[in-house]
């Protein structure tokens, strides 16, 4: 039922992040951010906001008393915990983290009713009300984020515990929701669950997971609606009732099939994006296929940030409309990012296309780790790209952004989602096909692939971000086959060496097609040239217009104001600035500088306004500081796009 | 007790608006606006939101039963209707419509309690709760707007019914408010009462009234703070706690003499600052002047759009903070520009300063009369400087601003406060003191002067806001002194001439100084140089860096779709540009011309974003139409910074 150009992920287990940039955020997540969020869910952080997870599944499961606390969605952030645990535990085992996440699934699974259900929400508030706030309890929210960690768990311990417990869920859900009669004709209210009863279903080949699935994208939107009518029987107010997005918040204003916009909620958009992939190529249903190109194409084409962010209002968290891009309003929160990351390796399993994972790259590097800090200890939920902080705090229309990260939050999305999304990044490095395996994304890595059925493993390194050389070393030969590797569309040439020969290779799709007998021991370099290039938003987009930014490979760079003094608006960037790599005080990673222009601030009357005068402008060392990096030392100015001189 | 500087406002019944710009607009307010709001206030008008005004007296005078109508303000648009109709009747006498003010002034008497109350919302819902709410209920601003009517309206007609009502309500007032043990300790939650008390004071003499405005002023942002003590016995939750401004939204986040920036809700802002001017210029006190001109500065320096526009935000509509002055998201309430008006005459009347009377001219020019439309059937409350119609009906943030004039509102503060503005504003023109008469604004119009106690009759003649020549003629002479004619900010050089003679003459605070002894058929001939210009705001102001506004005399001007096409953020203009007057299709006022540049929309990729190159820019011929006349055609986009080529 595949096509041809179909691949499948390369698993966790077969890519093995090794060292380099992303071992170090790896390590970051393993050494601080799973061991602190351990502690958060068991309400043991001096002074951050409760947590309440781990309490609410023992008041469920009979263990003590109590009332459920936090928010509807509260068991989704444990979930997210333990599915970045079993992540680590593929990185590097811990037997004392996997004691520990073992004793929380038994806790969980003591949570579980006897006939599969499993949400201390209802469990604890009351049983008889379950499954009737589709739209806004989260309910199917957090049986796909057990299903994701349940998986997961599996397929790094072997251990089936919570995944024979996510199936009897998934059965309890399967006998109440659906198209038959009798049954609920909903869906969930945020969507994840589409994608991770894809993922069940590629372990349990259950034809019961890929229906719900196929069930929860086709139902969604469709008229009378569910939602609607939900709402009706609850008595309640819409609360998006005046927006102009209404139930498009939810992706279900209209069925998912009409639909060709990026719409409503971000965060939820790019979760169904995700499946609607995954089910358009278990099912390689045309017409999803359709409507998911179409998606990512308004979705990255259109409404994305160079950042890699989306979500362009913080009024729903949401889209707005084609080339819409503030940089000083932005929403672009973490998660969002991080599920186009989850998007674009599911666009990139339908057909591998270096224009996928050019924004695959341009997220991680971006926007998805500007949401932590260097040192891993706190966190962005907003990501704006141009930041006064008077502003944050005195423009109300500004508030939601802000020019500090957070410890952490009482709706805790984000850092889990980033400690899971890190620690499983292997996981999108490749993708492999019968006779070819694509290499995305650039990492010192470890790669167990299979070609024509046969091992090849292979040992990767990288200088990426910093520098463009990437180099292969067949580790274990024997195969014949493809390695297809990405040239990035930040890339405008490279050299190709095949045993230190220098070599050609065939461009397909953006990768370079090297297909031949692989023995222990080949090597393959790939030199890609990396110059400092100022990037021009389409010219659609209004707030970019007579700006650049200043990129090198994957990375976004931004000003600052502790680099370049306030009032970043008065800095111009002539075209033909030269960069050179520099230290940046107080901060671990280096960054570019330029001469650029400061335009005076000299002004000769007392009034607000006057006939404009050339008053000249000074020459200025710049300092540009990789985006994902700002906001580590005191709070201050930041922008992306820099006047054009 | 007043300092030599001081001048006195010429009234409106010597001040009489003749012909030319002025007059169109008084004439709109008269045949259009004032019959059209008296439709409203009776609910006449098919498909407009319901005023409830009369009715609400026809209840509280016992003609009728039913419950209050509207806002907690309605007593308000009704006065201010009043208001206007006074000056109307000064224009252009108009028996019938002079009766009908009668009736509905009989009408308001008799809904006056025993003890001199007269408030319908009270007067219906309870009177034991009288004065409960004085934050949030505009008991006292409806008291305001209801003096600053009886005062007009006897003023124009000589009838004391409504002044002598008011002056019974302001001794009910000033029975149960006041500094003194046993009153309540409380103040306008939004001033107006302050400047109308002074005017009735000015009618009255009576210490009892200048000693109740300025308690007003004193009293508030005094600890214990009233508000917060009076919402703590209501049990109200308040509304702007977690907003930055907090009581400083009634500018009563601390004492009045403590503040010095604009702050908090504009129109609040500007009335406060309004009856600061007046109690300081009555009473001469030190402390309060000085807090006027540093509110003032605060204001027009620092947080004012070159439209003279105030409120940047519209949380709270609201300033923000220094130089911050968003073009989009902007709220630049048509009331307060209005406001700020009301404040520049009365900065005037403490110190003729033609810098102040530059900002006055600015903000009626501008962002009054773009709140109503050419026909003066649709009216705006909010003023951007920048719009995208998509934007505001698809960016939540963006909502607030409307691409099109409404006919009229739910909350219909502004139109009647054109009216009333714009009916009475030949009492703008001119403040005199004992030997010299200030012209602020030229205009078409008789003036009665006085200098040195003389009769002094002047017909005033100017070209104005279109051509930049002044003629005075001496209709009635005899009086010694000085006429001190305007030298507007906009105007770089002039020509005068006294009697068909070259004169020179030396310039005082902005003015040009001819001190004579003045007989009739002397004429003054003032030449004002009105070039265009192109106006920078100062190197603070990040939203307009690196753009221009395209100017010529008081007018600013934008650019509009319909004359341009869309995406007006890709057109330049270069500083030599030449421009020309011209016609607008569509449009009865002259626009300006020149040839500017449209940035290529050309774009190799597909992808939103693309290392930068030039891709050429194509000379286009721009128009400019002036600000006040925009979104009279169909909407579209509007700007009026423009980026410099």
């Amino acid at each position: 039922m595949n096509s041809e150009r179909e691949t499948a992920a390369l698993p966790l287990r077969r890519a093995r992040v090794t060292g380099g940039f992303w071992a170090d955020y790896q390590r970051l997540v393993l050494d601080r951010v799973i061991p602190y969020q351990w502690e958060a869910l068991n309400d043991r952080v001096p002074g951050a906001d409760k947590s309440g997870f781990v309490a609410n599944f023992e008041i469920a499961a009979g263990l003590r008393e109590g009332a459920h606390y936090g928010c509807v969605f509260q068991d989704s952030d444990g979930a997210k915990w333990l599915e970045a645990v079993a992540y680590a535990l593929t990185v590097r085992p811990d037997p004392a983290l996997e004691q520990t996440a073992d004793r929380l699934i038994s806790l969980i699974c003591a949570a579980q009713q006897p006939d599969g259900y499993l949400n201390t929400y209802y469990i604890i508030n009351g049983l008889d009300k379950r499954f009737t706030n589709l739209r806004d309890h989260h309910e199917l929210y957090c049986f796909g984020h057990m299903l994701e960690a349940a998986v997961a768990y599996y397929h790094a311990t072997g251990k089936r515990a919570l995944l024979d417990a996510t199936i009897r869920y998934a059965d309890c859900i399967d006998r109440e929701i659906g198209p038959e009669a009798g049954k609920l004709h909903g869906y969930p209210g945020h969507e994840v669950a589409e994608m991770a009863l894809i993922r069940l279903y590629e372990v349990t080949g259950d034809e019961k997971h890929l229906r719900l699935a196929r069930y929860f994208i086709d139902q969604r939107g469709q008229s009378p609606l569910y939602f609607e009518e939900e709402g009706r029987r609850n008595g309640e107010r819409f609360y998006w009732e005046h927006q102009h997005f209404r139930y498009q918040y939810y992706q279900a204003g209209r069925p998912v099939r009409a639909q060709r916009d990026a719409e409503g909620h971000a965060v939820r958009f790019a979760y169904l994006l995700s499946g609607v992939a995954d089910v358009a190529r278990v099912t390689g249903d045309e017409g999803l296929l359709k409507t998911a190109w179409a998606l990512w194409d308004s979705a990255t084409r259109r409404r994305m940030y160079i950042t890699g962010a989306i979500g362009s209002s913080h009024v729903g968290e949401s889209f707005t409309f084609d080339y819409d891009l503030p940089n000083d309003t932005v929403y672009g929160e973490t998660c969002a990012a991080i599920g186009l990351v989850f998007a674009a390796r599911r666009m990139l399993q339908l057909s591998p296309r270096a224009d996928v994972a050019d924004v695959m790259e341009r997220a991680l590097y971006n926007g998805v780790i500007s949401g932590i800090s260097l040192d891993g200890t706190s966190f962005f939920y907003v990501n704006p790209l141009e930041v006064v902080p008077e502003a944050c705090e005195l423009d109300e229309g500004k508030r939601h952004v802000r020019p500090r990260r957070q410890k952490w939050f009482g709706c805790a999305c984000c850092p889990p989602n980033l400690a899971r999304l890190l620690a499983g990044l292997g996981a999108y490095l490749v993708t492999e096909r019968e006779d070819a395996a694509y290499v995305h994304l650039y990492a010192d890595a470890e790669l167990a692939l299979r070609l024509n059925g046969r091992p090849l493993t292979v040992r990767m390194e990288s200088g990426l971000p910093w520098r463009g050389d990437v180099r292969l070393t067949v580790t274990e030969g024997g195969a014949e086959g493809a390695l297809m590797l990405r040239v990035p569309g930040w890339c405008p040439g490279w050299t190709l060496s095949v045993n230190g020969q220098a070599a050609d290779a065939p461009v397909s799709d953006g990768y370079l097609c090297l297909r031949r007998a692989w023995r222990a021991g080949d090597t393959v370099a790939l030199a890609l040239d990396m110059p400092v290039t100022l990037m021009a938003a389409r010219p659609e987009v209004r707030e970019d217009a007579g700006k650049v930014a200043v990129t090198r490979g994957p990375l976004v760079y931004c000003l600052e104001e502790q680099d370049n003094g306030p009032q970043l608006h008065r800095i111009c960037l002539p075209m033909n600035a030269e960069f050179a790599e520099c230290a940046v005080p107080g901060l671990p990673v280096s960054g570019l500088t330029a001469m650029g222009l400061r335009e005076s601030g000299a002004w000769a009357s007392d009034a607000l306004y006057a006939p404009v005068r050339d008053t000249g402008a000074a020459p200025c060392r710049l300092t540009f500081v990789p985006y994902f990096a700002w906001a580590n030392r005191d709070p201050g100015e930041m922008a992306v796009w820099v006047r054009k001189a």
